[in-house]
């Protein structure tokens, strides 16, 4: 693509090239003097107003970012924090994990009773979206008038009969709320922490290296930011650890503005039952109807891939048809290993961990620092690197006193020396027995069968692959049923694009293990755990297919 | 799905069943109880030991959430945030502009001079990532050498002759430096917000409710971020404002765990040309051969929906025949109107927004706040409103003392009551002419068409769609060439799920134009402008395609 010529190029040759543009090109002109001019003088005011965000207000505003798209998948993405966080906090004390997932649907004049706001009666119907006027009721009904002679007259000519035109709305209507509400038998919070671990984004006690179910550090806090916005309510966490003889009660908000908890009541109760874990409660704006299907599918997935679980999930409703009670019975107690915090590999750290790691290590010198802060460096390894680095390095100089020279000359050479791979000790799989048992347990088929890969390590960081396909079952569509988990989380969207549907999709011959990708019952299973799962990164790449309007936008333009 | 039987259901017939997983469970206990107890003991040491991370250090850890992957992306994506950033301040002044883009590669010995570091032969070769051992050798010749005789045997044989197997590495290797360059002609920077602007994340003076080409003012930032993470080098600044007698120069970088600017230099120099704009250099790893083409098609895209200006890029490097100079010349001097910031559309807010609206307001009543603060509501519709809201509402009532219960009943009203759609006119659009003329120059078609659709709205936001459609011209692959563009940048990646993709590709019939989907040079260009682009959220919902290691491992499984 040479375009240097670009110059002395002539516009093309069509005919639409020669019509002069010139109103368009009057008008942008015109339009652009007169705008500059205000936008100008609000510019000029703005850049001496540089504004700072705290970080809470970024992710109000970029909600999106943590799946908190809209309030369908708020809903989806609230349950499913909650409950990643109950897992990680059972599995952390070793507990078999006993875990209750309530959604209860709030009507609106709910919801106001709940807040003190008056039920109001509308006075003025005109001002509502959905009114329709006189005018407006005649146009419609002459246009369904019109619509159902058409049919009639396709209908008598034997033509195919087309379905009445959907009325348009703006899709806003009324909110529907919800509150949700996580009860674990995990670990619990100390009393005095529970303010900061929910009320204060990026603060956070999953930092460490090593295989979490969480990676941001935002989730409950995210869906606290959501009920600010949605509801204005605060949240409600009840927990008690193992042998505490009381229970924290705590309602707290978060100061947006300021990234600080703002709490409500923070006491102290009796603990009569003994119990220990963490209760959730949050009341949020949600959407059941959009979402459900999403929600009940993340918990079956759950269920398949943490068979040592109990999982009782609840839907509830003013509407006694609408309501659910699901249990996914734990089938076994073996539980897999805690994933343990492990070092950094050498050849996946940059120039600023280096710079942090020394700035926390305990340890005096370079030899000492370069043993005991990585892994896969032994002492004589180390020896013969501090060799390689120079004279100006040697074993026993004081690691906090390295230049920011040496810190490069340490990052390139841990580039480009050979280090063994990191072992896969640190991870925890679910294990073939589980993801077998899971599979079994949630969907019956009538063949299972499972593999387990190797440790095996990309950018330093070491990762386990397992997979199941079944064939057969109940509740299972014809042709490929692809489950996806990482970290033992299923993972429900964006599944085009996936690495494991892709896979599965274009790069295996089913037909050579006698398997009809058309017809048969084929359930895919595919489980990544590392200490860093590779989640493709959101740019400004991308614009969904989801919102209506700008779909079809799109497609009417043609 | 209704498992609520699940608790009686026996597990399936298959043969696989019958297998007693023992050892799997008997390993997995075992492993469960030892590294339980270690992780106890990591576990309650973390629980007392909560961390608060900055945003600085949030964005280090999660660079790809801005564009910042790998550093091929990295390089694509510092580009491009400087080149925004340029054009928005030459724009916001309605200045043509006129940007000049180098990046220059930097050897390793190169940087390494730079930062005054000695150049260090290797010495002790074992210790490298690329030595082979004696044995070694002798293994790959050998599996080489048995490579080549069934090649022999095969084409003696007429069969297939297959490719030599790739040799596998790691794919670390020697980290490749850039030097980036971007110089507008554009409205500078204050002298004294210089280190702010660009030394603290989450801090920036685009986030008003308008039209921008950046989203999360995080742009020039994340890539001082990633020089520190890379290469530890500063970043430098000069800036003159129009008018000014002296140009600012600024050397700093950013500590990361404060989030807050560290600067080197900050001075005021003679400015003798009248210049004025900003000049931006950083210092990055990168990789210029798996991203050179992005880089390119960006430039190019660019130059199509920004015809009045001028871009100059230039490759430097110590290899001439690699070297590139890319002038993209302005074909008109017909600007899009500035986008305006714009008020908040009254369906479009949530409970956050009304009390920042309510924080930040000079007005006094209720009745002033609603006719001021936001779009369509006149001074009558504002009187009916608050009548709506019912007895504890009036127009004179301080806007500053409303509870929060009365902000929910303005909130549920907001979303129950019609308003008029908001209008486009803070919106800049490309333009027909230009983007039609855009087309033209740089693509040089045998036909070309446009078309723009009216203002429409989605969520209290409105947007405009324009699209081309080009046949023929000159580097145009066969088939559909798809540009897409939001806010009049260039989209380049995650191409498959966008909407534009989808809709080109799948609902639009292309035959019934007598075009041939597969033969013609189709180039479809569809830009999207908006207060704000619905760009899609990733969460935790995707695993790349572009990892190798665990694309294979997950092929290597079956």
């Amino acid at each position: 693509m040479d375009t240097s010529d670009d110059e002395s190029t002539g516009v093309g040759g069509a005919a639409e090239n020669k019509k002069p543009p010139a109103k368009a090109a009057g008008k942008g002109k015109a339009a652009g003097k007169g705008k500059a001019a205000a936008g100008l003088k609000a510019s000029a005011k703005e850049s001496s107003l540089l504004k700072q965000k705290s970080p809470a207000e970024f992710f109000a505003e970029n909600k999106n970012i943590a799946g908190f798209d809209n309030p369908g998948k708020s809903l989806y993405t609230t349950m499913r924090e909650l409950v990643e966080n109950a897992l990680d906090s059972s599995e952390s004390i070793s507990e078999l994990p006993d875990i209750e997932i309530t959604i209860e649907e709030i009507t609106k004049s709910k919801f106001n009773t709940m807040i003190g706001l008056v039920d109001r009666e509308r006075v003025d119907e005109a001002l509502y979206d959905d009114f329709e006027s006189e005018k407006a009721r005649e146009k419609r009904l002459a246009k369904e008038a019109r619509f159902q002679e058409t049919q009639a007259k396709n209908a008598a000519l034997g033509k195919k009969v087309k379905d009445a035109p959907a009325v348009r709305g703006k899709g806003r209507g009324e909110a529907a709320f919800f509150k949700v509400t996580c009860k674990d038998n995990g670990r619990g919070m100390p009393h005095d922490d529970i303010p900061n671990m929910l009320g204060r984004v990026l603060s956070g006690t999953k930092y460490g290296l090593r295989q979490t179910r969480g990676k941001f550090g935002l989730g409950a806090k995210m869906a606290l930011i959501w009920s600010k916005m949605s509801t204005g309510l605060p949240i409600e966490i009840k927990s008690s650890m193992k042998g505490q003889n009381y229970t924290s009660f705590c309602r707290l908000d978060i100061d947006i503005h300021k990234n600080v908890p703002h709490v409500h009541l923070h006491e102290k109760r009796e603990n009569k039952t003994h119990w220990h874990g963490a209760e959730i409660q949050v009341i949020i704006e949600g959407n059941w109807t959009t979402h459900r299907s999403k929600i009940l599918h993340y918990m079956r997935q759950m269920a398949v891939i943490t068979p040592y679980a109990q999982f009782l999930f609840r839907f509830l409703s003013d509407a006694a048809d609408k309501n659910l009670t699901i249990k996914f019975a734990r089938r076994t107690d073996v539980m897999p290993p805690i994933p343990l915090q492990t070092k950094h590999h050498p050849s996946a750290v940059d120039l600023l961990l280096i710079k942090r790691l020394i700035a926390e290590t305990t340890k005096q010198n370079l030899l000492q620092f370069l043993q005991h802060e990585f892994v896969n460096i032994s002492k004589s390894h180390a020896e013969r690197l501090i060799g390689e680095m120079g004279p100006d390095f040697g074993p026993k100089m004081t690691v906090k006193s390295l230049t920011s020279q040496q810190l490069v000359r340490i990052h390139q050479l841990f580039r480009q020396a050979k280090f063994d791979d990191p072992s896969g000790n640190c991870l925890s799989p679910a294990g073939e027995y589980n993801l077998r048992l899971g599979i079994i347990k949630e969907l019956h088929p009538d063949m299972v069968a499972t593999h387990a890969s190797s440790p095996q390590v990309f950018e330093g960081h070491p990762f386990i692959v397992e997979a199941g396909i079944s064939i057969g079952g109940k509740d299972v569509k014809h042709g490929l049923n692809i489950f996806r988990f990482a970290n033992r989380i299923p993972l429900l969207f964006e599944q085009g694009a996936d690495v494991i549907t892709r896979t599965a999709l274009k790069r295996i011959n089913w037909s050579s293990y006698k398997i009809n990708q058309q017809q048969d019952k084929i359930g895919v299973f595919v489980s990544i755990v590392s200490t860093k799962i590779p989640f493709k990164g959101t740019g400004k790449e991308y614009i969904g297919d989801d919102i209506t309007e700008i779909s079809s936008a799109v497609k009417d333009i043609y």
